[in-house]
C-alpha cells in the first residue's frame, strides 16, 4: 500500500477537481432564487462521501438539507465530529469580480470562486484527508461523523434542531471545524475564541410614498435623515458603542492575554494597506487585534433609501433601511443586546416616523480551553503539515455551531483555519491558495492519527 | 366665429388627447437610456405648435433640445414669454404605480402618468389657450414667445446658455410659468415666492472592497456608519440645520407675511393625513406652512451602501452614498451654502474614510413683487376661469428658470399653478385633475386678454 504522504501527493489533482466541481454550484442560502442550487450542492457533497465508501445521507429540514456521513467504524478509537457548510454568501456586487463567482478559475496558484475558502474549500479538506487514509490504509484511524449544513450564512434554526434531535447519533469526543483563517501567510493558527453576533434590519417609515422635497421638505421628518440619526447614535465620536449596557458583562481583558496578542507578528500598516484603509479606527484604549478579536462592534452592513440612480432626484423618501450587526464577545448575552439595541433606537426616534425592527439571528461569543490535549494534538498535526508551529489566536467572526455543539452535545471544537483572512471571504474575488488547501488536507490527515493516539481517547 | 368659451368647450376632447399623446413619451431627462425619448417629446411639442400655425423650431443644445415658438405677431400688443418643460422625473419605484407611468390612464376624472402635472399637463395649458384663441378669433391678442425645455428636472446648464445667447429674441414684458400648484382643491393661487436649491452627492469611501464584518469589524471605520454620522450632523435634535452660517443671510420673516400665512385655510391634520404622517416635524418656532415655503431645509433624497438584498449579510461595506438637497429661501447664496455644506461634512469626517463631494446644481430662492399690475391681471383671469379668487402664496419647490429670467432678461414671472401639490409630482401615480387642466386653459386664455388690455403694456 502507498504511504499516506504518497497518497496525498497522488490524489492532489483529483482533490482540486473535486473542489472546483463543488465551487461551480451557486449555493447562496440567503437567496430564494438559489434554493435548487443549494440542494444540488448538498447532493454533490453526498456523492463525494459515497464515492469514498462512507455511509452518507441527506437529512431534510424545513430549509436546506444537511449532509450526514460517517466513516467505517473503528472499535475503541475516538470519535470526531466534523462540521462544515456547503452554502455560501451572496456574490454581489457581481461587477467587481474579475472572473464569475461560480466559474472557479485558478490564477497564480489560487482558486477564485465564491465559497473557495468559506467554507467549501476548507470543509473539503476533512473529506479529502479521510479519502487519503482510505486509499493508503483502507480505513481512517478514528471514527469520523460529518455534519455538513447549508444554512450557515443565514443563521438558520434548522441545524440547531438537527443537533438536538440527532444528538444520540452525534456523540463524539471532540469536534473539528475549518471555517477560520491562518494568522497570516505561512503562519498557521489554532483559534481558541470566537465573537458572537446579533443581526437585525431597521426600517424607518415616514410618508406613505416618496414626496417632492420642495413641496413637503422641512415640514415632515425625513426617514433617511432620521435613520442616519439613529445609526449615528450607536457610537460616540471616539468609536465607543452607545447602546446601554453594551459593555456591562464583558470581563476586563487579562494582562496575559493582552501580552500574547502584542507578541503576535502583526503588521498593522500592512493590514491596513492590504484592505486599502489609511488609518485604524475603533474603540479607544484597544489595539487593532483586540478590536478585531476581543471587543464587540456595531456595524452597518447596508443602507437603502429613496433614489439611488444617476444624478439628483428631489424627493423626501418614504422609508429608509439599515442592516445592522453587532459582533459580541464571550459573556455578552445576544438576547439582551438585541433588546437593548431596539430600545435604544426607539428612544432616539424623532416624531413623525415609525420604526420597524426585524431581529435576525443571535449567537454568543465562545472561548476554548487552551490547555486541552486535543489542542496539543492539533498543534502537532499542523506543525507537521505546515512545517511551522501554529500560534494561538482568537477570531472576530462568528461560528454559531461552535456554541451549539458545546451547549447541545458538550463538545469542544478545534478551530483549524487553512485559509487567509485576506481571501476576500464575503467579498468579491474570494479565493483560496491551493497550497493551503493541500496543507490543510495533510494536517487533517495527521490529526486523525494524533487523535487516535491520545491516551484519553476512546 | 365661435366665442372663446364655446371654442374651449368644443376643443376639450382634443386637448385631452393632445395631453395623453405627450404623456406617452418617457422623456426622463436624468436617464441616458431615455435620451431618444426626450428628443421625441421635443419633436412632439414642436408638432403641436406647428399645427396651431405658430413659428416653431427645435434649438439644439449640448444636451436635450429646446422648443422655441412664437405666435403670429400683433403690433402694439405686449409680449409674454411662456416657459415650460417637457422632461419628467424618473418614474421609479415602478412597482408602486397602479398603471404604468407612461401609459396615461384616466380614472375618476384624473389622468395618471409621469409628467401629468409636472410639467407636461400644466405647460400644455398655455398652448391650448392660444389654440383656442386662434380657432375662435384667428389670432392671439398678445405676442407669445414659448421656451419649452427638456432639462428642468436635471438642472442642466443649457437653458441658461440659450437664454443668454437668444436674449435679443426673448425680449418680453412678463413671463408666465405654470409649474406650481393651487393652494388646494377649488382654491387657485398665485405664487409670489420660490425656494432655491443646492443638490449634491456625498460618497464616503473606506476599504478597497466589502469586508467580512467579523474578521475586520471594529478595527476600521465603517463607511455606512460614518455616512450616518455625517448626515446626522446636518441637524440638531430639534430639527434646526447645523451647517455653519446656514441661516445667516435670511431676513427675519415680517409680521405681515406671517399673519397672511396664518390666515390661509390650511388644515394641518388633513395635510399630514394625506401624506400618511402622524406628526409634523421641523425647525422650531415656525409653522408647517412657514417650514414648507419660507424656511430652508436639508433633506437626504437617497441612501446606498453595502448589501440591500433579502436577509442579513455580514460585511463592512466599501462605501456609502447619500444624495442631499438643501432648499434655500431668498437671500441665501447657493454657492456659499454648498461650500459650507462641504466644509462641514469634511470637518466631521472620521479617520480612515475619505469623502467624495459631488456638487450638482444650485439656484437661489425667489420673491415676486406682489403689487405688480401683471399680478392683478392674472388675479382677474384666474378668478374668472375658476370662479374663485386666487390667494397669494409661496411655494417650497425650486424653478431655476425664474431666477434666470430675472437675471438674464429682466423679467418677472407669473407663477400660475393649475394642479394640486397632492398630485404626486415626483412620486408614483402622478396625476392631474382634467377639470383643473381645462380651467387652467381657460385662465390662460383670459390672461392673454387681460394682459393685452393693461395700460402699461406694449
Amino acid at each position: 500500500m502507498p504511504t499516506l504522504e504518497q497518497t496525498l501527493k497522488d490524489l492532489a489533482p483529483q482533490f482540486e477537481r473535486d473542489l472546483c466541481d463543488l465551487l461551480q454550484i451557486p449555493s447562496v442560502s440567503a437567496s430564494p432564487a438559489h434554493k435548487g442550487d443549494v440542494r444540488r450542492a448538498a447532493t454533490h457533497v453526498l456523492g463525494q462521501f459515497q464515492r469514498m465508501g462512507f455511509t452518507a445521507e441527506l437529512v431534510e429540514t424545513p430549509g436546506h438539507p444537511i449532509v450526514f456521513a460517517t466513516s467505517p467504524p473503528v472499535a475503541g478509537a475516538p470519535t470526531v465530529l466534523v462540521y462544515g457548510h456547503y452554502d455560501v454568501q451572496p456574490a454581489d456586487p457581481l461587477h467587481e469580480w474579475v472572473t464569475p463567482p461560480f466559474e472557479p478559475t485558478i490564477r497564480e496558484g489560487r482558486v477564485y470562486a465564491r465559497g473557495a475558502t468559506d467554507d467549501k474549500g476548507q470543509m473539503l479538506t476533512h473529506l479529502k484527508s479521510a479519502e487519503a487514509w482510505m486509499r493508503s490504509a483502507g480505513r481512517v484511524p478514528v471514527n469520523l461523523t460529518y455534519v455538513i449544513e447549508g444554512e450557515e450564512e443565514v443563521g438558520g434554526e434548522n441545524l440547531e434542531h438537527f443537533l438536538q434531535s440527532w444528538a444520540p447519533r452525534l456523540k463524539a469526543d471532540v469536534a473539528v471545524i475549518s471555517d477560520t483563517s491562518q494568522f497570516g501567510p505561512g503562519q498557521p493558527a489554532i483559534t481558541h475564541g470566537l465573537r458572537g453576533i446579533v443581526a437585525c434590519e431597521v426600517t424607518v417609515r415616514g410618508p406613505r410614498q416618496d414626496l417632492h422635497s420642495g413641496v413637503f421638505g422641512g415640514s415632515i421628518c425625513n426617514p433617511a435623515n432620521a435613520l442616519a440619526r439613529l445609526v449615528a447614535s450607536l457610537h460616540d465620536a471616539s468609536g465607543r458603542v452607545q447602546i446601554p449596557d453594551f459593555y456591562a458583562d464583558i470581563p476586563t481583558p487579562t494582562a496575559g492575554e493582552r501580552e500574547r496578542l502584542r507578541q503576535l507578528p502583526f503588521d498593522e500598516a500592512a493590514y491596513l494597506a492590504e484592505i486599502g484603509v489609511a488609518a485604524p479606527w475603533g474603540e479607544p484604549g484597544f489595539s487593532t487585534l483586540e478590536r478585531r478579536w476581543a471587543r464587540p462592534t456595531c456595524d452597518v452592513n447596508g443602507l437603502t433609501s429613496g433614489y439611488q440612480g444617476e444624478g439628483p432626484k428631489t424627493i423626501v423618501p418614504a422609508w429608509a433601511r439599515a442592516k445592522i450587526t453587532c459582533r459580541l464577545v464571550p459573556n455578552q448575552n445576544p438576547e439582551r443586546i438585541m433588546a437593548s439595541l431596539e430600545r435604544h433606537l426607539r428612544s432616539v426616534l424623532p416624531a413623525g416616523v415609525t420604526l420597524d425592527f426585524k431581529a435576525y439571528h443571535g449567537c454568543p461569543g465562545y472561548a476554548f480551553d487552551t490547555d486541552s490535549p486535543y489542542m496539543q494534538a492539533a498543534h502537532r498535526a499542523i506543525a507537521r503539515a505546515f512545517g511551522v508551529a501554529p500560534v494561538l489566536i482568537r477570531e472576530g467572526g462568528t461560528i454559531p455551531v461552535v456554541e451549539s455543539l458545546r451547549r447541545l452535545l458538550g463538545l469542544d471544537t478545534l478551530l483549524l483555519g487553512w485559509g487567509q483572512n485576506t481571501d476576500n471571504l464575503h467579498g468579491p474575488n474570494e479565493h483560496f491558495l491551493l497550497a493551503d488547501y493541500h496543507r490543510g488536507i495533510a494536517a487533517s490527515a495527521y490529526l486523525w492519527a494524533e487523535l487516535a493516539a491520545l491516551p484519553t481517547a476512546g
